[in-house]
């Protein structure tokens, strides 16, 4: 059972649902639906597919995720980087407008869909652990950039369009003559409204009498208030027959229920896109998820998050959607008017499924200008110019990363971009695992401590050699340890005895052990012993599954300093340098 | 100069030559003379190239490394390995046989030395660690294996070949019934009296009187004998009209210099292979120069080490080679028969030139069978069992890189092998290192020290949560600390503090620290504060850097122990459970 209900986590709400929760959910299922319709309409719009794909996709994958996800006000649906990840991998295959580019839309939220179920299924969220955080906030930048400037044909009434920055540049310049005055203006306009109504509505509202947090929900309206306003301004003023672009007739109804095509063909071009998207909209959700839960002291379960958004993809690929995730804002919305349980996702379906039965046919005249406002608005808070100067002084490899996946991302587009910043992070990573910290250390006079040779004055010995591991031994520093033994060594000429101290070694693998036995073996060919001190409890459980405890050429020590003392005993040996004449001024 | 020395290693000894390294040098180079003539004709058999074509890759490749490397010892030349990589990748691009596949041989040795090189100067050896002891160890066993079972078919005299499992076992069945009995005969000797000289003839030799040392060097001689013995065979039996395949005409004098055909179409289908090549080239051959070097004490360069190779591999390019590295076995009897400089590698190149000017006639008769008798001989000891059992014992990962890494090779040939080992290596490794240890601890009563609360008897309290880290916190376990700390701070109701012990932390990274400030807000959300304590040094230095120690909500502590005395303090509080009543008693 408890086994069970892991993969289905609405048992474990639904028993105690009452009549508090039901009215809690409802009250934020009816505020977020107004927020999404506009949204939903310009993320499919961003994605270049007819506006209503975007209420089909918010309708069968929230109750799929009411079902199956493990947050309990996650609010999943379209959202803009994904949208625009849809967008460049539906264009390299389709034409936009076309029935094909709809089905390359459709096929990846199935691919996704079952990728996100089966990385699930297996647990195997751990690999979103490959996007580091200055990868995924380079990304989000560079598509943030590239949302936006995508719009401004829309709001320039123009031709264009692109998936990298150049293209975006080379497709607008031949066409920057042709604006449109009436849609600028209602573009401007909407803009400003929608700027001004994210920072000022609120504090007007309370100014009017509303409580804070009532205020701020109402100003999560805004965008709704200014589809309604552009609507009427276009109707009252004739403006389509004055070049303003409209949304247009949208089939009225419920999204079409149909099994997607199983085309091999398209698959084998769309899997690494879909991948890509899989792991972008995953990674982003469960980001989102576990701040809202943490704030109400409950868990989510990465790998069950994992079958929830790849139910949720599977049934957008069912009822004619696109690739869906956990957003933002909505589910910040959704928490904030008090959603309790998943279910709120579900009236939530239910209230854009009656909108895109009944409202589809007042939204005629609603003008691209508008939805293209509304996306500029949303995106323009992913552009982030404060984490490459936090980076800069924080640690060079990262902002390198981070560079590398912004330029990567606007010059050749999002695919290009998110496998740059990866392999970049990955290979910084193995860069600095392959050269961790080590230390010649001697003895503080006086004392059993032994500190760094370069860092302290302390005692050192001609035929001991003492050297502190600070890291693992695992494959990717296992030459690394070889080179650094062997060069010390060199620098010896009278050594006898090597220890390792190894009280900062948390674990070795079967390469680290490898690279111990062959040092054990070259120093014991140069007539050198290897000993071993301070090995931790399940490190020294591990080793004794092999052969090196009866091949060492030395001892293993509990402490470094019983090490030294019978190594000096064996060699009767007298410190070098000046500490040597030090120590020999102190008998 | 110094740096310019870097590079140019044979500065290093040149003026110190005199005439007693000359004859050491001079009678080593004898030695790997003997020894290479049937190991570079049958490895050029093994990759499918004229067997000449082995002679002319043991001679530019020699001077190229005796100028650029760094080891003193080691011998380059035509490896199994790396003639069984050869004959994959050439094979993928044409027919055995044809000028195509020769070009293609040559090009791979042209693109893997500028690949080596270009390595070097960038001084990128790191990436060779990419390959963890159990992935290298795998695919060599599966390589022995393969190269094995493709000589059978000489041993038998029938048609056959492939280069995976598989296709060998199915190109030799239907071809089974055309054995040809004088070349098995043939095959079968050459086996036996090989297999017996490797153990049997150096004992023998100590009989006869010999020193050890000159019956061990004696014995490397034995191919050439098997060589001389079956040539006479086929000559005074007239074998080859019984069907027996000879080498036939080997076209006499130095290697032909040609600058290799840059043919981008070529490049692109060889890329990848040649990167492989390299990378397996490079890790052997530096595996087998530091066991060399440490038995002297002295060092050699990795970095120097991919120039030395790259320039080895353009020199065979130019010169009608194939891809060579640095070898094992030669290199050992190189090292025991006492060469002390890389000038003995240039020694040995005169000594091959010399053979393929005048020995090449005098192979007319050299029996297929002979050549593919060493070639088994000289594989069959880099298969091994052993290795599969240790790594059982000692760590499942481990053994499980290095299975995939043997059954993909056998069933999919080198390529597939050498990509799988390593993609299977790092995945369980970022497995591994996205769920690295960590403990809640406790106070020992009585002490100051703080242990695992699983494993010791220790205090806790009941608004503090104290985790001790086990591990630096970069970004492949950024996101596994925030889902440890919220899911343990979930199970303590009464919770006001969490501590972080970070004694054992090495390093964070910028995905590291944006997870400590996401566990600082999210713990402020639900009313809790988060406290350091025992952070290192340089990685206080690092913090210092960004806005953590601002943002906390809570306090840096030196050592563990105030931070908790501070805490409870605070929160007047009591000790929890059963120490809780313990510790009242004591009072």
């Amino acid at each position: 059972m408890s086994r069970f209900a892991g993969y289905l986590p609405i048992l474990e709400w639904v028993r105690e649902y009452n009549r508090g929760a039901l009215g809690s959910d409802v009250m934020a299922a009816v505020i977020v639906t107004i927020m999404l319709i506009p949204q939903s309409l310009a993320y499919a719009l961003l994605a270049g597919l007819p506006p209503v794909v975007g209420l089909y996709a918010s309708i069968l994958p929230l109750v799929a995720y009411a079902l199956l996800g493990t947050s309990r006000t996650l609010a999943v649906g379209p959202v803009a980087v994904i949208s625009l990840m849809t967008a460049s991998a539906a264009g390299s295959v389709a034409a936009t407008g076309t029935a094909e580019y709809l089905e390359a839309a459709i096929t990846l939220a199935f691919l996704s869909g079952i990728m996100l179920a089966v990385l699930g299924f297996v647990r195997a969220g751990f690999l979103a652990n490959l996007l580091s955080h200055p990868v995924i906030s380079g990304f989000i930048t560079a598509s943030g950039i590239l949302i936006a400037t995508s719009q401004l044909r829309h709001i320039l009434g123009i031709e264009g369009g692109g998936d990298t920055l150049p293209k975006q540049i080379k497709g607008l310049a031949p066409n920057i003559g042709d604006f449109n005055i009436p849609t600028i203006l209602i573009g401007v306009s909407s803009l400003a409204f929608l700027f001004w109504v994210r920072k000022g509505a609120k504090p007007l509202l309370v100014i009017l009498g509303f409580k804070p947090n009532i205020a701020d929900i109402l100003a999560k309206a805004g965008p709704i208030l200014a589809v309604i306003a552009a609507i009427l301004a276009v109707m009252l003023g004739g403006l389509t027959e004055r070049g303003v672009a409209v949304v247009g007739a949208i089939p009225s109804g419920l999204p079409p229920f149909a099994v997607p095509q199983v085309d091999f063909g398209l698959w084998s071009q769309l899997w690494l896109p879909a991948l890509l998207i899989s792991i972008i909209g995953f990674v982003e959700s469960v980001s989102v998820a576990q701040t809202l839960a943490a704030k109400r002291r409950q868990r989510i379960s990465p790998d069950q998050e994992l079958v929830g958004l790849g139910a949720s993809n599977i049934a957008a690929a069912f009822s004619g959607g696109y690739p869906v995730t956990g957003g933002f804002a909505r589910s910040v919305v959704n928490f904030d008017a008090g959603a309790r349980t998943p279910a709120a996702g579900a009236y939530t379906a239910v209230g854009i499924g009656l909108a895109s039965i009944f409202l589809t046919p007042l939204l005629f005249l609603l003008p691209i200008a508008t939805l293209a406002a509304t996306i500029i608005v949303a995106v323009v808070s992913l552009i982030d110019f404060k984490t490459p100067l936090h980076l800069w002084k924080y640690s060079k490899s990262d902002f390198a990363a981070h560079t590398a996946t912004i330029v990567m991302t606007l010059a050749m587009g999002v695919e290009v971009g998110v496998i740059v910043g990866v392999v970049t992070g990955l290979i910084l990573y193995l860069w600095r695992a392959s050269r961790p910290h080590a230390a010649v250390v001697g003895r503080v006079p006086g004392s059993e401590h032994y500190r760094n040779i370069d860092r302290h004055e302390v005692i050192t010995w001609p035929h001991i050699l003492s050297i502190r591991i600070d890291e693992s031994l695992i494959f990717l520093n296992a030459r690394w340890l070889e080179d650094y033994v062997l060069e010390r060594m060199a620098e010896k000429p009278e050594l006898r005895h090597v220890v390792l101290l190894c009280s900062a070694v948390n674990s070795i693998d079967a390469s680290g052990l490898e690279s111990l036995e062959a040092i054990n073996h070259r120093l014991a060919d140069a007539g050198i012993s290897l000993h071993l001190s301070e090995i931790k409890g399940p490190v020294m459980d591990a080793l004794k599954n092999s052969d090196i405890l009866e091949e060492l050429h030395g001892i293993v020590f509990l402490t470094h300093d019983r090490a030294i003392a019978h190594l000096i005993q064996l060699t009767s040996g007298e410190p070098e340098g000046e500490d040597h004449w030090h120590a020999r001024g102190l008998i």
